[in-house]
């Protein structure tokens, strides 16, 4: 890697800051040398933070750009299968936020563009990246639990969404244990054959009214022959709950949550530590730095990245699957949804 | 409680010779004052051991003995009902290891006996005792994690039964998770609704043809709205797996593994501390004993035993829910059972 | 070990009734044949409560019971050379509680006597047998932190003695932390060469008046090279604080708190556990049983005791060079003492 | 803050590296102006790294280039001093690496020039923005703890530095241990009045030779009343073991180490976590970037800093107590030492 990958990042909300930051700051090998959003001033604002040479409202203009090599699509949900489609056409190596979309036929023609254009295409789940989970997958993979049978995920945000965004996430499934379906995967090695999933609004009535849960409980049964089981809240108290557990024939590998720092206090009332840290900018922090260190090393060395466009269809196929138990009162195959 | 309480132990196997020991040294309030088992010297060994006055090979005889006012059950499952139904004709208050039997039947014709004969009855459901549970469900009690949520339990023995007993223990939610479901109803303070269970025998397919699985993750959802998963595993390579978790809508309460030590080594390979005690023997020692002092107390007290025959009936309708959701592959309404 | 060991236990305070409850119900091989105590009625009731054949107030009667083979002396710290040598002129096998004497001629009468009588002589150093602590030496015998280095340890009360019993306590060092001394040999297998003690009455003046401190640090040289440093105070607001460390070339092996259960509470304010054991009969309550049995094995297998009289005369001595240094404001060697 | 605050490193060696990376990314209100180095061409590569205009051999340059308002000394200790009082004479706010130099007259002509010419002065204890220790001092200042008794700091480096660099150290106590004198400073907020240090080359004899010792432990009494207590060793196997505790009337505050991940793995052999970061560009990066954020806060607002020259003064007059003392073998007041 003796070369820089010029890459574009298109959206600047929250997520898309968070990339562009790393981009200028933090990735060897990378030079952030665009920025797109099609809000006003929010191009020129990240560009000005970051010294980025290009800020757009059209990020057409970044996909005719022959200089931009790589492009981060950051931009809403609904967008992500059409800007795929142009930028696998336009030639632009693919990095895009997760999901690649809820729909499982727009899914197909995006990633049917990526395989026509023999581009890289990573799709930005995080959590991989994240050194506990990393280091849980790695020790699995070294032998150290034996077969998995059992898999635990408690996943939690420390507050929920707004009512707007609830009505338009896709539900909980699609939105948030997504990325928990993914960790099955993950961890697993194995894809899913069955899920069952429970939930009710137990937070916040409303959320019922917005045609969602808030609190779920899903379990699966894998193709290896292993369990999952995964409990999601839209409101832990204590912050960003974020913890794992394989069980295998040889042992249990887990991860905990991670405190902003390590101190105690002991007094006559108890011990006390620090609370979780409080979400996911803050949890995965490193997560987001290594996933794009990730990409860019993907592409400048010509190997295949680590997180695939199937791993993206994948999650969502089986956050299909759990949306039709929860409404059916069933365990639903997966084959039943593709 | 100036007095004390004569009591007798029928059975003198595993479980037996603990309550046994634990009447002859560590009960407050109690006399252990005879034994009795159907196999050769067994009670006259324990008798021995203990200073028992009295040893038997037929507990009618302690029945009739008008000077032991109590019984602790400690026979094999298939003979509960029948000695609670003699033993409450007899006026004798009664402690009675779990379960009281596998059908409904018979249970209904125990507590019948047990309501009429007006004695004290409690159930050996001893995790209610442990240190750790009892501290969650008192934080719980106080309001400290607010409405409770989710229950998440992971249970796992450190090794499998032998194949013998699997097939006549009346499968793993019967014999195994018949605790963790007490354990729900304990910490939730609500009766299950529905339930579903998927299990598989991934650790000896010997298990399977034996008719039992030996891998299994449940879910319920209870009447109060709260959601519970257990997962359980006849085969913990590290021991004796039994933690808990109750989260709710102001925080989580959980329960964590017992070490024989606190130790901690650090070396170039990493950090390192005991593993869990192997079993329920060393895990619940002190459970044991805190269940015992607590029937002895009830007795002596005249007051309600805190683990009633409700506690003991309803464990086993939520264990045959859960049989019957594996072999029919759907969820089953506890109202299907009863 | 086919046979049981007659034991009688002179002096019924607070630990000699817990090693009298230890004999009568949990160790095996022992039978509590006799008790005495000076005070009034107190031998009758421990008596009456562990079912105890003999009471007296007259400990030289169960010296003269040739039935009794062995004592347990937990009278006050002044009568215990004097009846050890009672007690071995008499061949009985004899446990002390620590400390042998705070004077180093009585203690070398008191071992003269043990070694003349060739009986057995145990000193009650009872945090050797605490599973934890017991756990990090059995590291450092297999190796697994190298040669020690540097051994530290935090050791706390709850709250302070009584000014009356300060003011005959002999002082800090050798009330208190003599506990510590002995386990700096018993995981360095060192003897010390040098030490340094600071200290100051920050909790309580009346404690300064009363001719003492409550608070000290002890830095040790040992002969091996390694080097050691203690803290204590009489008044930790969290509980019993006994903790260790020994750090050596090849990794660090300690020993925590140990807690009355394992729950933790995360909410809004943190993360919460269990304070520590409140005080040394709650946090050595398995180290008094282990020691104990430990005792009676050695007298009936007629085989060293696993704490001898050396090690209870050193660890005065070295409680002495401490007491000397703080007075003298200077680094006292052991060989000033003796 | 509304401006941004030009500022030089120099010396580009690992830790003006450090600086040079943070102030070039992550502090706000920072911009990286120029680098120098007496060494070929490292400034200049730092410069190509972080996009840096301006590189130099000579830091006079600096000094000289008015658009220059703040300069981080990062150069070897000897020439602290010299540079120091350069740049106050040049009007440059200061940020300089510990210590000032190990010669009082020295560090006295650097703050006064540094009082003066009236400029910002802080100096480089990063330890005091590590979250952990920071949440301590936090706690404290919050009564959380009470009045402070006892401090205890165990502070190990992985590996030994190399001979030639302990030759011209400065020794154990000045090159080491000073960040944690500075840390009894800073968390007991009182001065030291008598310090007593043992040592020994325990790792390498070598060490010995080269004139210091590996391992060492040192006590202080406190002009508050209160006791510290500190260990040092140059070798912890298990990597960088930072850790301190505040032991007070209230209560206990303690620090424990970073790890790369939360990890833990229970096998047949035991529980097993990772081991501490490895050494202090990884356990305090973010304490680095902290205390230049603070540096620029303070110069930006015309606040004072949070650490002081004065701070650096004390430490070293510590240190030269603590190496008087190792070489005397008795107790050391300040008082002698300045």
């Amino acid at each position: 890697m003796n070369r820089t990958l010029n890459i574009a990042v298109i959206g600047c909300g929250r997520i898309g800051r968070i990339h562009a930051e790393n981009l200028a700051t933090r990735i060897p090998g990378a030079r952030l040398a665009a920025v797109a959003d099609i809000v006003g001033g929010c191009a020129q604002e990240v560009a000005d933070q970051f010294h980025v040479p290009k800020a757009t409202n059209d990020y057409h203009e970044l996909l005719a750009d022959r200089a931009i090599e790589a492009v981060a699509i950051c931009s809403s949900t609904d967008t992500h299968s059409r800007i795929i489609q142009e930028a696998a056409a336009a030639g632009k190596q693919i990095f895009c936020e997760k999901p690649i979309d809820y729909d499982l036929t727009r899914i197909d023609a995006a990633l049917s563009a990526v395989k026509k254009a023999a581009v890289t295409f990573q799709i930005g789940f995080n959590r991989r990246f994240d050194p506990s989970f990393a280091k849980v997958r790695q020790l699995l993979a070294a032998g150290g639990t034996g077969q998995p049978h059992i898999i635990r995920i408690p996943s939690r945000d420390p507050e929920p969404p707004t009512l707007e965004y609830i009505k338009v996430s896709g539900g909980i499934f699609l939105d948030m244990t997504i990325h928990d379906f993914d960790m099955v995967r993950f961890l697993s090695g194995s894809e899913a054959e069955e899920i069952y999933a429970i939930g009710d609004a137990l937070i916040d009535p409303a959320i019922r009214q917005a045609g969602d849960v808030d609190t779920a409980v899903v379990t699966m049964r894998l193709k290896s022959g292993a369990l999952a089981t995964i409990d999601n809240s839209f409101k832990a108290d204590y912050g960003y709950d974020q913890r794992l557990e394989v069980f295998g024939s040889k042992g249990s590998a887990s991860a905990g949550n991670h405190a902003p720092d390590q101190h105690m206090l002991m007094d006559a009332a108890g011990v006390h530590q620090a609370k979780p840290l409080y979400f996911f900018l803050e949890r995965y922090t490193e997560a987001y730095v290594l996933e794009m260190r990730a990409f860019v090393e993907a592409v400048l060395n010509k190997q295949p990245p680590p997180v695939t466009g199937i791993d993206g269809l994948q999650a969502v196929i089986i956050g299909l699957a759990a949306t039709r138990s929860l409404r059916e009162c069933r365990p639903v195959k997966l084959s039943e949804i593709r």
